[in-house]
């Protein structure tokens, strides 16, 4: 029977629970005898290629479910996406350190690089068993219904926009939140959730996976201002123009690229600046008022689904399990049953690896401005229990006297 | 006796808790027969020169309880400043009610119009009774220890900078928070009870108490990014040059003026831009991100600190203790007693109307980018019990095997 040291690492944008999962694969380990020792790579891919490794196995359960508990990578990140050389380089570190199971947490660049340290050890002829465990607010990994990180970052996007509405509605205006999502908008689309109520925002809703048309924006929130005096607007970071064109590439004066040649959407908040100055300039409303969410969303300490905090605890569980029983290499992925629970598999690498989930055309509204009541319906169960509920004065107005 | 209604108005920006106050005060004067009705104004005073009154006395206990619980203000608010017309037009209408007293919660501005509203009554001879009731997250209302609102709204801005410092650490570079406060650091300050272990974020605080200097700015970031590899920075986005102008005013193409003539700072993220490119443009950080908290700090739905949610529960219901005992107009305080208790009193008008509290030297640090031990101390018990502890693991290096 194999047996040896697991390695396990966090790569990509941390969440708010991806802790859940590196706690849940060391603790899990920690009931088989065969895995000998875990070791936690630093930093990704970049700490196996490095050997800078930490000894999981020396951690106490107690400070382990601290960590847990606590967002962002504990074992820290990396946005190194390895060519073929690179990932050599990991093969060659994780069989110096005689390691049997390699475990890396994160999105779909992880996969893929999972995929490719899997074929090397294959080629090799080293006995080397590869797991993804996903991993990303953006929730844009197939064969998933959903990611880990997704649901807790999609808690913090409607609490926010709860809070927008509540405050536009004292004080009226144009509010516009842009939200994380280069690609794929169901974190932007998440902002419905904080509708409980007739005329509650947000009223508009805009997604990477429809091209931004400025006109038609621009009369939608006219409308919406028209008839309730006030409009909240939830927008995707990743918005395009019709010929596919990122809209906060257009308008930006200094393009950043990250180590990908993606262009940095977050940390800047001009997409909304530019928003807010078109509403003003072209429709003339004064009161108008724009928030990037930026990194709050991914790691505020104090806001995620309890669901998420189950679900990605189990992600990390189930893969050492998988590991166990001899399962082959593979990706984690979580798959719904009825309203709700949810089931774990052991998928392909190569459907993961590289490719991008995005919203289907049922989860949009024809209008393109909105989502639909599916969206609705598969969302909420994720976002957990006891989320915040605002509540209204019933009215009950006085006659006047004055009348002036 | 004296007998009659109660008019409650909210005034200025929203806060987590102002609903407390409004429902701490509803609920009291329910003990009181001779408090007739109690009426809510709708948008502050612009409601009530319009008469737009509700009924709260037909607001059931469970709805109060769960309105209490819900971020901004659930009367709507109002930016209007009035003059002394304006407020003419406000005790007129108070008048034509029949109110007998008069509450309005918010900040400076707001007493101020209290303290004319109440000039007014008494120059016509006319026995109305007016409070105000303190609202700020900006916490500068001089004769309080701290203001109802800034202390949820400091621990939404601590779990923020948690929450961006874990994220840093897990993919290191350079961040820049902007927090709310025009004149005052306090919010901004609040930043540091982030800090819960060595080399933990934010490094550098900057107040508009302290004029900023570029170079230095510049200077400071580069000797924490060059011993950390990482550099978390809290920004005011008040801060000013030194001939006191606010940087995102010099900096900013259009500025936007609000209806005190105010430069609008908040619902921009200009500033976070700006230094952005400073940072990236001269020391060649190429990982440098900038979020600017703007209206999530004040209204987020599920981030409140439980002391500030009875201590502006008791500041509704203290004021109405004294309206009923006969106490003269004046202002309600929190006046801090020992570590921690509090307790209220009834100031001048005066005292507060129009005037601005700022951050003393002993919470700033000489350095001028950072606060005190004695501000952190000032700060502990206002963020409330169970502010989340981000934990961290312990280490326990694995000796290199291959040594590149």
């Amino acid at each position: 029977m194999r047996s040896g040291k697991l390695v396990i690492a966090q790569g990509g944008g941390p969440t708010a629970v991806i802790n859940q999962s590196l706690v849940g694969a060391v603790l899990e380990a920690r009931l088989f005898p065969r895995i000998e020792r875990v070791y936690g790579a630093h930093h990704g891919v970049r700490g196996i290629v490095n050997e800078d490794f930490v000894d999981l196995s020396a951690e106490s359960r107690a400070d382990l479910e601290a960590i847990a508990a606590t967002p962002s990578a504990a074992l820290g990140s990396t946005r190194d996406k390895p060519d073929l050389d690179y990932c050599r380089n990991i093969f060659a570190s994780l069989k110096a350190h005689r390691a049997s199971w390699f475990l890396y947490i994160g999105g779909n660049d992880t996969a893929n690089t999972v995929r490719i340290v899997s074929e090397e050890s294959a080629k090799e002829g080293y006995d080397l068993r590869c797991f993804h465990l996903p991993k990303t607010i953006d929730n844009d990994l197939l064969e998933n219904d959903h990611t880990p990180g997704f649901p807790s970052a999609a808690r913090f996007v409607a609490q926010a926009f709860m809070g927008a509405d509540l405050d536009n509605r004292a004080l009226p205006g144009v509010y516009v939140g842009v939200v994380m999502g280069r690609d794929s908008g169901f974190l932007t689309a998440a902002s419905a959730a904080a509708r409980t109520g007739e005329g509650d925002g947000p009223h508009l809703i805009y997604l990477p996976e429809r091209s931004f048309d400025g006109a038609k924006f621009l009369s939608e929130v006219k409308s919406v201002h028209d008839r309730r005096g006030r409009c909240v607007i939830a927008v995707s970071e990743g918005i395009r123009d019709t010929d596919g064109t990122p809209l906060s590439v257009r308008f930006a004066e200094n393009v950043v690229k990250d180590a990908h040649g993606n262009i940095q959407l977050s940390g800047t908040g001009a997409l909304a600046d530019l928003l807010c100055d078109e509403i003003r300039s072209a429709l003339g409303i004064k009161r108008v008022r724009g928030d990037t969410f930026g990194y709050l969303q991914r790691s505020f300490v104090g806001c995620t689904s309890d669901v998420d905090r189950r679900e990605a605890r189990e992600v990390g569980a189930f893969a050492v399990r998988q590991a166990i029983r001899g399962a082959g290499d593979g990706s984690v992925a979580i798959q719904r049953i009825g309203d709700y629970a949810v089931d774990y598999a052991l998928v392909d690498l190569v459907k993961v690896g590289g490719k991008t989930r995005v919203m289907t055309d049922d989860f949009i509204a024809p209008a393109g401005s909105d989502v639909t009541p599916a969206f609705e319906k598969y969302l909420r169960p994720l976002l957990g229990s006891d989320l915040p509920q605002p509540a209204r004065l019933r009215g009950g107005a006085i006659a006047k006297v004055l009348k002036r």
